[in-house]
């Protein structure tokens, strides 16, 4: 739109033109205010009825809310309008009229349940705590991106449709491919590795993953965005370095450029820019502090999976974000690399109090190994030569990690349901929008 | 690793440790010496076999090309080596050790049919122009969201998974999703306008898209990247303002910051950065400019989609790259808003002489006729109620486009085939890698 000038550069004296949203009316007899709303905030249009044309009044005030408005008009100061200033209009144009009825309320008066929010989620982002979930999510994705590249990595993309899984058969959606059975990707696991054996070394990509898991609850999806890093020569206390680094450049983004969306979501008291280095907890001292919170009803011996309460009994005895490293060999996925004991693995997670974020380590390098981890794990090699194939030709020692995406902001902004930190969610019974 | 320097960063007078792949070994005799290669570039490594340990040298002389290793030593200036400087080595330590045969030469020395180099990817992505075709990707992806952010546009990242198809049922991927059928997204299209019309109003998506087309050519791909927007308040010629801008940024942002990798790919002369405003041809002058090439058998006339050879023709005349407007109304989809005389749409495609990069227009935001549009494409309107019920909620004036990542690469750096600007292509006959 030629000349439209954003609400927000609105200044007293100008003569402009704002388009948007019909927020609110509110009728006083003579006077009457409607105050529109754009992508950079609200401005207050005064219709004084007596001194102004009929039909422009009539056009300004009979307006459905959420219908879509132009206003030209004079920008004066009003110390009583809720922004300083206020629009004397001198025309008013609708340019798409909403219905009277709408299913939610976007200026957020009224509660709506999450599933009539997401059903209508273009109605659900004009509210100010949509709009600043998502624009925090934006500035999320650029911070993290900008610091990996200042840990020399490349950023990548690959293929979301597989031939075979990274970790079997299950909890993969099949497809159709030209009539060939495939998959959707649960994780460019092995993609990433197979180009930090290439001269690139360092790589990270950011993308959607794919898993058919079960679990409906407030922090899985079906469809999730990963945070991948795999690194050529570096070992998994690297990887860890990396991480530390990503996930606080992504706070430290956030409490920059994003004030304003801290404050419509009413966390600006209580966020914090995590400190470095993170606690790096082993798996040993982790299962010693969940079972001296005295939290769970059996205590946890070597060997034992952590329990969702376990975790949340270490992560509230924490704090803060940490990792567990040096799991028991038998827990962790068979391509990572075991310390030389054979007993422990160089497996890591990296968790916030609330939750796991990220599983990582340093990769097995060595082929015979890795076939041997494909075997022990019921998987065969011969499907994954294309892969297995590529460390026959030198490939070096390298570790990496995966970050949920959603689970970064669902802590970050301590939402109650993963589902807020996607714009259009995957589960169990939500296949649309 | 620690204390690893990279060897572009190996300074005279310095003890290094590199690490990286054996590039070749030369030997002449009394003298031999080791190039070994990483992410950064070569370094020389001297073995004078008379002076050094026997197990030094024959560790550094007899390890396969390929194999991954490192080298700790002294720096010294040596004008006759490759970068001008060599490393005298002190310990040399294989990680990995590579097969003696290669399935082609990353020193690029002997051509590799592109099938063997996809089914090899790490082994190609070691020769300099594999690697600096994904650096370029890297930068060209980072440019082009700076660009976005510049015009006001919010990063989204949308469904994969979807109910329907965004133009209807054919060239589909379907997936099994929990018993239930759902495809993989052809396009975004859908969820941006869902998006454009919530308080974000201006939103870019990056991300893979699925499509099922018999097409095997050098320019098709059934999952490619696409660079997606859409503003709301936006027309038609805004959209391709920001097209232009965001294309022009890719560029530039080439010829400032990947300076060695056009020279690894010998384009360093030919590259050119776009002039804007690209010229903006009606669909009537583009068919009057191909007929008078010639290079046509049969002369195109009104109503006509332009053949591929005539996009070549037109192409050859304009030059650069360049916008077609003013489409007859059929040929566009039916979301694409026509001109008020209902013949004309407001749809256009950008123009790289080679090939179509870019597809936009302004959207149809007024429900009644985006539903009859549906009925004309003889799609069930009921089965994009989530979409079509947004648009009575106020749905602003939007428009948008969406540009082919690959073919945006492909075009700049003068591919053959457009394979050769992503990872691992999928197409007819290729599943894996």
């Amino acid at each position: 739109m030629e000349n439209r000038t954003y609400t927000a550069d609105a200044e007293p004296g100008e003569t402009v033109t704002v388009a948007g949203w019909v927020h609110e009316v509110r009728d006083l007899g003579g006077i009457a205010f409607l105050i529109l709303r754009d992508t950079t905030g609200q401005i207050q249009v005064k219709f004084e009825k007596d001194e102004m044309d009929d039909e422009l009044v009539e056009t300004g005030l009979n307006v459905a809310r959420e219908s879509v408005i132009t206003v030209s008009g004079d920008v004066e100061e009003e110390p009583r309008a809720p922004t300083g200033v206020e629009v004397t209009p001198e025309t008013v144009e609708v340019l798409s009229e909403a219905d009277t009825e709408l299913p939610l309320d976007p200026t957020g008066k009224v509660d709506a349940e999450l599933s009539t929010r997401l059903d209508n989620r273009t109605l659900d982002l004009r509210s100010e705590e949509g709009q600043a979930i998502f624009e925090i999510r934006a500035e999320v994705l650029r911070a993290v991106r900008e610091a990996f590249r200042d840990a020399n990595a490349t950023e990548i993309n690959t293929s979301k449709i597989v031939a075979t899984g990274t970790e079997g058969g299950t909890e993969l959606f099949p497809i159709t491919y030209f009539g060939e059975e495939a998959f959707m990707n649960q994780s460019p696991q092995l993609f990433k590795q197979l180009v930090a054996g290439s001269n690139i070394e360092r790589v990270f990509e950011i993308g959607p993953i794919f898993r058919a898991e079960e679990h409906n609850t407030p922090r899985h999806l079906n469809e999730a965005t990963s945070i991948d890093f795999e690194g050529a020569f570096c070992d998994h206390t690297d990887a860890m370095d990396v991480c530390e680094q990503v996930v606080t450049a992504a706070y430290e983004a956030v409490a920059e450029n994003c004030t304003d969306q801290l404050e419509a979501l009413g966390i600006t008291e209580e966020f914090e820019v995590p400190e470095t280095p993170f606690p790096r907890l082993s798996y040993e001292e982790a299962i010693e502090r969940i079972n001296a919170t005295g939290e769970l009803d059996e205590q946890l011996v070597w060997g034992d999976d952590l329990p969702t309460e376990g975790e949340k009994a270490l992560g509230d005895d924490v704090g803060g974000h940490y990792f567990i490293t040096d799991w028991p060999a038998e827990i962790k996925p068979f391509y990572i690399m075991d310390h030389e004991d054979g007993e422990l693995s160089t497996g890591f997670d990296m968790m916030h109090p609330r939750m796991e974020l990220v599983s990582g380590g340093q990769r097995e390098h060595r082929r015979e190994e890795l076939i041997a981890g494909f075997e022990q794990q019921g998987l065969e090699p011969e499907a994954f030569e294309y892969y297995t194939k590529m460390f026959k030709y030198g490939m070096p020692p390298h570790a990496g990690w995966g970050l949920g995406g959603e689970r970064l902001l669902m802590t970050m902004l301590d939402l109650d349901n993963i589902r807020e930190a996607v714009l259009f969610p995957r589960d169990r019974q939500r296949l649309s929008p």
